[in-house]
């Protein structure tokens, strides 16, 4: 099956081979008789659905037995509301400021809790990453947040930061929407971690929180029942409707995911190996071009989002036309940022990078 | 194409029309190369959908122009406590409690603003509604809540009360989730309205709101940015990203209602006079029966969620097994009630109403 190349940062693209199995059982899900739209979400039909998402995902992400799995919506700007209001206890919030994401986490924490800018990136204008030894994180934090990989700026925390070594006892909590299931997380730097699922996981509307235990069952009053960390757990995640055919869709991700393969290795730890190759290749390119370049330190750039410019930005509308010609979709740079960006998620094969590769090659040498 | 029929209270049957167009689109949205769950909601492809979708719902509904559509997230529960953060200003509201679901949600107002109880049904076991001249109101209320279909009491308001006739210019709030789109709306008596979509309109994850324009702008400073409805609305409901394949789901059932037709009837108005003769050819089959009954008050009926009861409990398990063999799927009795439940929702067609009146009828002539 030939499709072209998306792009896109989300919502983004997914396994071909995912599509094309929820179209064959779109009028009837293994002989049940209905679509996975139509289950009661309370039947054993979609109960088989949730349960084997859940066990699937855990498997995958090795998330430990004191850790839940919530299926919830409203994506992650909804949890910039959510997180504080479940474990801030109106208290003092430690906040890591690396790009957009992170810079509308702290504004809405404001709303709840006492947010504390720990540590900033804006000086290099969100192309480096402050080290964590540099951060001033307060004594009486109730949590450390910071956005694992920013989506806008393309910059990613390659290692987790020990809150332990620096002195703290706060849990941490990752906004790690744009790379889960990318890589493997040591969860024992975690208290929780949080994405929409719109770009590895499935379609937008469905939003994962993998929380640890203690962390349940300190909700301010002002929670919404529906957002309340506790109930959604005690419930399984059907306190309120879950977003079924989402979660049907996440599931067969994480089926496809199960099934990949690079040598030995399997899962996550194969799609890692695959998603470090299609990275180094884009940027090694970049680099060594004269038309291209990328903007971030090298140890923080993003394995998933690429943001790069031409260095005569006359070229951009052309450079966009002759990508989608060739069946390279979705390739501008956010509004924000502008220029382009490839989001190469695990779905994007590494021939999508390689398509891409030759065609700013060919771009480059007949315009530059 | 010979399907089953679902009677399931939600998520709930969907057209089938509407699913084979889904499926036949998964892979490639109309030459775009992209299945729907792959497109940027930035994207032009996706504000052709968004844009139809609400155009559709404004014409299919005559939603008038100083009322905004919203698509959100988070369903009727998550409203609960989205409503009163946004039109409270933490003061009085008064609820007309008839069922299960008016008294979830005025439970749930009591942590943003001073829910009154203004009516209930509970002396008739919710099988009446009060009606609107005994109603309390409160001379300072917010606004004035009603259920106007409890799904699982089977009870419908057949015509909304007119506030200002009984003395309140208070907005009223009406949680339509489960008839939504089955019967026209008088917008004169109506506040604000919301739904989720897993009954009339598409998947779980979706959350239908309309509002009127004055009522936007008094979220309490608690309000989650993702819920304020004025910043929802400001952003076209692309503040955060919305459930993308949902809401294109639900504009292909919005098209699908305007292509039906009932004589010199169409839309809403051919789907409402559909509806009014499946319920009658059910609960007029029920109350000839001497097997089966029901014990809602005439005049309040549902027309789309019929719970029944058979007078002999010990023969639950052989209907519903008998029925589940005749292809009439998840008609079991919400577990707070008991007995049975048919959803003759919209997608639900006559002939389905007759499928199960006909079992139902051979069931009591071979047991009772």
């Amino acid at each position: 099956m030939s499709r072209p190349f998306n792009f896109s940062a989300g919502p983004a693209a997914m396994p071909a081979e995912v599509l094309q199995q929820a179209a064959n059982e779109m009028l009837d899900w293994r002989g049940s008789g209905m679509s996975v739209m139509e289950m009661s979400h309370r039947g054993k039909e979609f109960g088989e659905i949730m349960g084997a998402a859940q066990a699937d995902l855990r498997e995958l992400l090795a998330i430990p037995d004191n850790f839940h799995i919530l299926f919830m919506q409203g994506g992650g700007l909804a949890e910039n509301a959510i997180v504080p209001l479940n474990i801030s206890r109106g208290g003092r919030v430690d906040f890591v400021v690396t790009g957009s994401w992170s810079q509308k986490s702290i504004k809405e924490a404001a709303r709840y809790a006492k947010p504390a800018l720990a540590a900033s990136n804006a000086d290099s204008n969100h192309t480096t990453l402050p080290a964590p030894g540099s951060w001033q994180l307060s004594a009486d934090a109730q949590y450390v947040h910071i956005c694992s990989n920013e989506t806008i700026h393309g910059i990613e925390f390659h290692a987790l930061p020990d809150l332990r070594v620096l002195g703290s006892d706060a849990p941490l909590v990752i906004d790690f929407s744009s790379h889960v299931a990318s890589r493997t997380v040591d969860w024992s730097r975690v208290g929780l971690a949080f994405g929409g699922a719109q770009k590895n996981l499935g379609p937008a509307g469905l939003t994962l929180v993998v929380v640890r235990e203690d962390l349940l069952g300190h909700a301010l009053p002002t929670c919404p029942s529906a957002f309340d960390y506790k109930t959604v757990a005690a419930n399984g995640s059907m306190y309120n409707t879950p977003p079924t055919f989402s979660i049907y869709m996440a599931g067969l991700t994480f089926q496809w995911l199960k099934r990949q393969t690079e040598g030995e290795l399997r899962g996550v730890a194969a799609i890692e190996q695959r998603n470090i190759a299609k990275a180094s290749l884009l940027y090694d390119f970049i680099d060594g071009s004269s038309l291209y370049f990328n903007k971030v330190a090298r140890d923080c750039r993003s394995r998933m989002n690429v943001p790069f410019f031409l260095r005569d930005e006359a070229l951009n509308d052309a450079f966009l036309a002759g990508a989608r010609a060739a069946g390279l979709l979705q390739l501008k740079g956010h509004k924000s940022v502008g220029g382009m960006r490839a989001s190469i998620y695990n779905a994007m094969p590494l021939e999508g990078v390689q398509a891409l590769v030759q065609f700013m090659r060919d771009f480059e040498k007949t315009r530059a």
